[in-house]
């Protein structure tokens, strides 16, 4: 058995999901010979620390109890530093201003010789490149697979089921708070406001609904698959956004005349035509990008395989974290 | 760089395919660090060997001439005990019989010390845990994504990009010929053997189709999903069979007067309840797995990811070799 020494940075509904999806699958990791060991957890309030294992289940008590997961006075830098560990886990929430404190957590588990898992899309929508090549000059491993889809698997399947393909272009609803709203408003006939009041009071959008509806988290979404799929070096704003605000029930039921919906569609290009796009788009209600509800869907074309597309469940606690457990287990195969 | 010698044993399309794949693919391959280089080839009429690397495009065009790639008094066997290479890759036909020759190529491959890809459901499907524990006992990697939905990931999609995941169920469109032939017969309100005759013409069905429209196929995949993924211990025998040859276009417009579609699913469920089962189903027009044409299809459902569809195209010479390359990859990564 291989012990795998974890940090979690950040303890919201993702940290804490990573807690329990560990829990949970205490006894499978083990069939693949991975025995993980939490040694720190820290959110905004402060830190736990224990190296022979924090207790998950009390961490998580004690953040629903009092806010915070904190038992001691270190910093999430401080653990990051000076608690010896693999693999840094990276919970914290995305900020596309500056990415932080995200970015600087990712450096300096870089620096300390931690392999980085995250699911925030700040820093590499900001910064990819730098954060890649501190974890090369480092000699470890960065993966992301949380950041694009939650759980639809995009990242891992490109590069690791997909190896060998070239991919040219990658389509995608890769936001489900805007898909419900359009799906919602195409089905019911009702106005953009109504729906998002709707969508606001069942938690599936925010009080404050403008990184989702506005396309900013489909942009840096967007960014992630082009530096990591096309191996371009593009950073937030170089992606040309338009959201759904503006769009009417009528302009919905035009498209329902004709066979068609509207869909915010994210949309990666490479080559001389190469764009990187978010807007709405029609779409024929047979196409394998019409899907509702909260869904998030990706068209991949490559060179060998052909169009590959993939749906799933695109947000959600247990479903990011399955994203995260998915990419901690391939860098303790590849004997972390 | 890191040199990995093959061999390719059966040169048919799917051999040639990857072939092909392994030229086109030299500079994509090198920025991995990979050299790949075929020692071998065989085929029935014999085999071409050269430590050095076989002319692929001098081959290919042997075979293509002559009918033959053999250049060489050796057989398949020869190959696969006494050159030296790391990997064999087996692309000889499906024998739903007993296998051959791939179970004893692949045996004597493992014993050799040689990883194994393959495309060939047979051995897989007759023998699949016997297969496992020699490769285990040989140290040796065992990779088969090319057996399943061809280019469509699915076993790498279940095992990799979801690992951590325990997979609950998988249903499927796993036939590319039955729901050719489906569609065709929903869309046109044609016969099965009118359509069976077109899809003949166009190279969709082979001139002996039972294999195909009896489920024979479908069930194979079933038999790997089954095994691999749900970690069963199961045969050939096991699988309950209904095809689609008695499904008539009156059946398909009475579906289709409910909102619904007939689809070959194969169907494996793990548990108490467990299934692995391929019939004609009654499917839903809007649902994930109502695709048309020769796509295949799959839903997976898992406990934390939630249920996840791929879809893509399920055969083709360069698509298999695109599985197959996938695989390949996966084992040179893993340092062969």
């Amino acid at each position: 058995m291989r012990t795998v020494r974890l940090s979690i940075m950040g303890f919201g509904a993702v940290g804490q999901g990573v807690a329990r999806a560990i829990l949970q699958k205490k006894d499978y990791l083990s069939t693949m010979d991975i025995e993980p060991i939490v040694v720190g957890i820290s959110d905004r309030g402060g830190a736990c620390v224990e190296a022979g294992g924090v207790d998950l289940e009390a961490a998580i008590e004690r953040k629903q109890k009092t806010g915070s997961v904190a038992a001691s006075d270190l910093t999430a830098l401080d653990v990051i530093k000076d608690i010896d560990h693999d693999i840094m886990v990276d919970a914290t929430p995305t900020n596309i201003e500056d990415g932080e404190p995200g970015y600087t957590y990712m450096l300096e588990a870089f620096r300390h010789g931690r392999h980085v898992v995250t699911s925030n899309k700040g820093p590499l929508a900001l910064k990819y490149s730098m954060l890649c090549d501190e974890a090369d000059k480092n000699g470890v491993k960065f993966r992301f697979e949380a950041t694009v889809g939650g759980a639809m698997p995009i990242l891992n399947l490109a590069q690791d089921a997909l190896a060998g393909n070239s991919v040219m272009s990658i389509e995608g609803i890769l936001n489900g708070t805007c898909n419900y709203i359009l799906s919602r408003m195409t089905e019911e006939g009702l106005s953009y406001k109504h729906v998002l009041g709707e969508a606001q009071e069942l938690g599936i959008a925010e009080t404050d609904p403008s990184y989702d509806v506005e396309g900013i988290d489909t942009a840096c979404k967007l960014v992630i698959l082009a530096n990591s799929i096309f191996g371009m070096d593009v950073t937030y704003d170089d992606v040309d956004i338009t959201g759904i605000t503006k769009i009417t029930p009528e302009s919905l039921s035009l498209a329902g005349a004709e066979g068609m919906v509207i869909k915010l569609i994210g949309e990666v290009r490479d080559g001389n035509d190469g764009i990187i796009r978010v807007a709405p788009k029609l779409v024929p209600k047979n196409h394998p990008l019409a899907v509702g509800g909260t869904l998030n869907v990706a068209l991949l074309r490559t060179d060998m395989a052909g169009p590959i597309c993939v749906k799933g469940k695109g947000a959600g606690s247990i479903e990011t974290a399955s994203a995260i457990l998915s990419d901690i287990i391939a860098i303790c195969k590849n004997r972390c």
